[in-house]
């Protein structure tokens, strides 16, 4: 793995993008002063909104803590077992991966209550500050992914050299999955038992509407909304996008002939991609119309000016061209595979849009199935789910092949780059989601007119799609970058053993050691997914065990007369999240170190692992979102009216739907993004240990 | 592929094995006798279990002339563009496949109304009844198998010479997959189309209980059982059992030196558990006890003769061992492989019996669920199908890397025929089912006293755990079997393209190519499913229109005044299952041609296609039998008086779980069995036509 490095195009390809990294973080800046220039309205909307505020920081505060002590002993386990600066790598990927979700939650907080406020004067002004609000935090993790990465390589190249520099990134990489897994799962169940909890004993037992102040759940709820959709998004995207940057670095060199372009290329396209990021939020902060379609034109503009910006570059940094795996790609080659991972953003975007908007068939067809009951809603949903992983799937397909065509694995790893690239924008399109659901429900419990609500509930509806396209764009990316990451397991496992090409390993499908992997891999998203369902159930059966006695003990809470305690509820959620994460949370280390382990598995069958659990993760993951994102927005089409409407018996199998729908895509289906990822990173890094 | 065939060895073992089958058959026809001897109840008994044999048979009928056409045109595709005898042995295969499904089916509808009776009398007497009428179909779908591939083999190589011979088997395997396919999914569609229309119109909409005489949909629900339980799970197994006895010979031919003995092999072992299954049979019918005991006493009864005789056979076929891809293997290795088959059987037996019985935690952690509601009982229940994966593919795994290490890629067919072996009993069970399903709704209809049913309800409860318990079995022998025909398909590409092992495909994960494959695979489960789920909610509606219609143009049904119409019920569901079963049946046939024509995919990626089906197949297949059969039995555990009983909150939503797990169980995924099958032996018989 010596390679000459030509340190000129290194540094200042690298240095640019940082430049660009830090642009983008201070316009992130400069957005958090915008925002809470604006007003947070009046008294008691200020005073729920710090309740959330107050019940998020307390939340991730103890998150924080507990994932620390398991981020203290993976350290020791890394600086003894392996070397310091992966150790340290590990330490920097995990440090990030929770400032980007802990700063961007922090923002989310701030801006809900301001967005009610804005909906009072105009609903432009609403969709600007929960946007800006959104992309804070978009800003902050691609600034952050770009910086971390960027300069830790910087330094411990410096200090140890290139070759034991880009080993160590694989700990970085580690430090922001590991982590993800857990703010993904530990978010996900407090969001999901707080909204089931609240929802069952709330709606279903007291009759109250959501939202309504009387449930003593329901500030447990909007917290929820934060941590989950908000916090958790944030730091799994940053891992996504860490671990692409990486898994490309790591393809380079182990593929790359003369890899220092290769290197830099990487840094270069998420660089560009910051600027095309800030001006997609220019467009949504100018440009006016339907808040869907301006949403929809800032992603466009994104990444239009990332497509002219990727032309220049790519031909700047190699302008001879590229020998990768032995044969020589041109520059327009390698310009063509970044193009496909942007066009991937906009077709799967496009995707799970139509099968999660209510102005789609779809989701009109489970609406219409909700007439006949509760079972044909959950039975047209499921199936829904499972007909949504054809089209990405099989464009994932297209897009591997292509882009391997265009240059070999180095090629899909560019692509997925490029896709990643654009998460600045995606992710600020996700976060505007909890804000707009939080500042709905700051409307209804501060008692504000009904025009408030209803201008706060449009944007949840765009928010509510936004976010189910956001998850699809999520897995979509996660596969492609995982499928990077076994790509670089073949290749640390050839340079591991020394073994010539002829007697190496094939990872072939007649090798039964093969197929048991592929079989054992495949469990593992359903096994996982499994336990995080349950973890959800058990978390929200304390929610309404906690909120059954205060009722019971206050009985005025529901006529009005006693303020229910929403802190203990927020209490029992969050421990009950952390509680129930610790189980999933550690299997897939558990499944990867074990197959490891055991002499007759071995490194042939960890190859099938990884790659079974990419596959069924990525249908599994499909199918829970999308699903899950129907689910919701057919209730939401009955709510407006269509099959009987609010309080039809369609209305009540379609809440049915809903609540099952909340685990798949909220908790489940998106925890299995960090979950590929870890198998295969922990893979890589237990080859000196164990092979 | 020539070989020096030790006729004598051959064409004794063979003739031994059918003479087996032939016994086996006269056994099925004496226990026709006996339960034709039995009486068959009074006028109104007799009334009602003929409309239900006229449904059934004009059901099953309208399928066959559905399915011939359909036949018709493969037998010609496969005479002009592959060759007469693979287009001959397709013929044989459809043919014996629909013939077991009819026979069982029409024996099953005849002991129905016996079983009744029989349970005025006694217990045991109504026990040994339906068992009976269960055991013609088993010994009919082994006996049927070994004597079709047998004698055709005979035929065929008399004619053709062995080496063609042995290739126009998988004409027949072809034929008994795909008739079985469709015969699964048509079957599947019909009965819980009926099934679920009948309790949302009739117990929803009219407050009926379930068999109510003037539910007119109750008799088409009576018929379902038969046409799908009954004769798609025969059609099913007779399949699975024919493909891997052409399989383990193909293999054999294939992979072992002086293939004769190894030929042979398969026909005696299933020769020799014909005689095993006889054993089980009669042990049933002079044992006592409880009825749970005695069924899983013939199946060790069972298991243990076969196991006995296995040890001699195989040492007397290889005295001196065999040559198997280049290694020597000792009589005793073979032998531990059939064991491993025998033993596979008992654990998923046991592993299913612990997901699915209402006497172990997992079935009352859905009860207790039901208490907050239908969508903590539905998130419960699909929790609970996907934990069951895990310790049926963990013993999958184990089973393959032991066989394999004692007998190569043959090892794992002998393991897989060894399975396949205990088809005669297990299918026994499983016929028991329907039958005793029948018997009770026979009961209610006739106004038998409460004892009747009563007695008919135990029974019925220890048959729904029979059948979730034989689609374990189905689904585990299964995914074996496919893995078997994807090592043929490896061989026969090798052998068609004639290159040497060093050139030849690997099939690696490296390539992405075989990655492309196992997504595409991966895919079909999920969308085949999905078409299927889809197309029972299709059916369903087409029932509860005509009910709702009967109902208001005759008021007088539901108070008894008027005799509802059953027979346009019958016919609205048959003709509907009939034209839902094209698209997802025909599914698989268009992804494997689909695939090997486009110029860009080709062999490699076909070859992940096959993997990536049978991983896939194999998880959504168990999550759903499994998921299935728990709701179903949650509910039962409720109406057993738990949780509230019949009448609660609880009962409601274990309704609804019961009636998501109805498609599931019934008809999505057990039509995974066959499906994941005719992919690969499409994908083998194509080599020569497309690459």
């Amino acid at each position: 793995m010596t390679l000459p490095l030509a340190f000129d195009i290194l540094q200042s390809g690298v240095r640019l993008s940082l430049i660009c990294a830090v642009v983008g973080l201070g316009c992130a800046f400069l957005l958090i002063t915008v925002i809470l220039r604006s007003s947070p309205g009046n008294e008691r909307m200020r005073q729920i909104s710090g309740a959330v505020q107050e019940g998020a920081k307390a939340y991730l505060n103890r998150q924080v803590m507990t994932i620390s002590v398991i981020a203290v002993i993976i350290f020791v386990l890394l600086f003894f077992f392996k070397d310091h600066s992966t150790a340290f790598g590990f330490l920097v990927g995990a440090f990030c991966s929770l400032a980007a979700g802990y700063i961007g939650m922090r923002i989310a907080v701030l801006a809900n209550a301001r967005v009610t406020q804005a909906a009072m004067q105009a609903r432009t002004a609403a969709l600007r500050v929960a946007f800006n609000g959104g992309a804070v935090t978009g800003l902050l993790v691609v600034g952050l992914a770009l910086l971390a990465v960027g300069t830790f390589y910087h330094f411990a190249r410096n200090m140890i050299g290139n070759d034991l520099a880009v080993r160590s990134l694989v700990g970085l990489a580690l430090g922001a999955s590991l982590i993800s897994v857990f703010a993904r799962l530990g978010g996900g169940i407090y969001t999901k038992a707080a909204d089931v909890g609240a929802d069952l004993v709330g709606k279903i037992e007291s009759g109250l509407e959501e939202d309504d102040p009387r449930n003593p759940a329901t500030i447990a709820d909007n917290v929820g909304d934060n941590v989950g959709d908000c916090a958790g998004m944030a730091a799994d995207v940053f891992e996504t996008y860490a671990v692409s940057l990486i898994g490309t670095i790591l393809v380079g060199v182990l593929t790359v002939t003369n890899a220092s372009a290769a290197i830099v290329y990487p840094f270069v396209l998420g660089g560009i991609s910051v600027l095309g990021a800030i001006c997609g939020i220019l467009f949504v902060n100018f440009a006016g119309g339907k808040p869907a379609s301006v949403l929809m034109g800032a992603v466009g503009m994104s990444a239009l000016v990332s497509a002219a910006l990727f032309w220049p570059a790519t031909h700047q940094l190699f302008p001879n061209g590229v020998e990768i795996a032995g044969k020589m790609r041109s520059p327009t080659d390698l310009y063509f595979a970044s193009l496909i991972g942007l066009l991937m953003t906009g077709i799967v975007v496009v995707i799970t849009n139509y099968y999660t908007s209510m102005h789609y068939k779809p989701v009109q067809k489970i609406a219409r199935a909700s007439e006949t009951g509760h079972a044909t809603n959950i039975i047209a949903g499921l199936a829904l789910g499972q007909h949504a992983t054809a089209l990405p799937v099989g464009f994932i397909g297209i897009a591997i092949l292509l882009s391997y065509n265009f240059a070999g694995l180095y090629g899909i790893a560019v692509a997925v780059m490029a896709m990643l690239s654009m998460a600045g924008i995606i992710i600020s399109l996700d976060a505007f989601g909890p804000i707009t659901d939080n500042a709905g429900g700051i409307a209804v419990m501060s008692n504000l007119p009904k025009e408030v609500r209803a201008a706060t509930d449009e944007l949840d509806a765009v928010g509510n799609t936004m976010k189910a396209v956001t998850k699809g764009y999520a897995i979509a990316s996660a596969g492609l970058a995982a499928l990077v990451l076994f790509g670089s397991y073949v290749e640390e496992l050839r340079a591991h053993l020394k073994l010539p090409p002829d007697q190496f390993f094939q990872f072939s499908l007649q090798d039964p050691k093969v197929i048991i992997g592929l079989f054992i891999g495949g469990l593992l998203p359903f096994i996982f997914t499994a336990f995080s369902m349950d973890a959800v159930g058990k978390a929200a059966g304390a929610v309404v065990r906690e909120v059954r006695r205060q009722i019971q003990a206050k009985p005025g809470i529901l006529t009005g007369a006693d303020t229910p305690d929403y802190g203990t509820c927020v209490d029992i959620v969050t421990k009950a999240a952390l509680r129930e994460m610790i189980v999933p949370a550690l299997l897939p280390l558990a499944f990867v170190i074990l197959v490891a382990v055991i002499p007759q598995l071995g490194p042939v069958v960890l190859g099938g692992v990884l790659v079974g659990t990419i596959v069924t993760g990525l249908f599994v993951a499909i199918a829970m979102t999308s699903g899950g994102g129907a689910w919701d927005n057919a209730k939401k089409f009955i709510e407006e009216g269509n099959y009987g409407g609010k309080g039809s018996p369609a209305h009540a199998a379609a809440v049915t739907g809903d609540t099952v729908g909340d685990p798949y895509k909220d908790t489940a289906g998106p925890a299995i993004n960090p979950m590929i990822k870890v198998v295969n990173i922990v893979a890589i890094l237990i080859i000196p240990i164990f092979f």
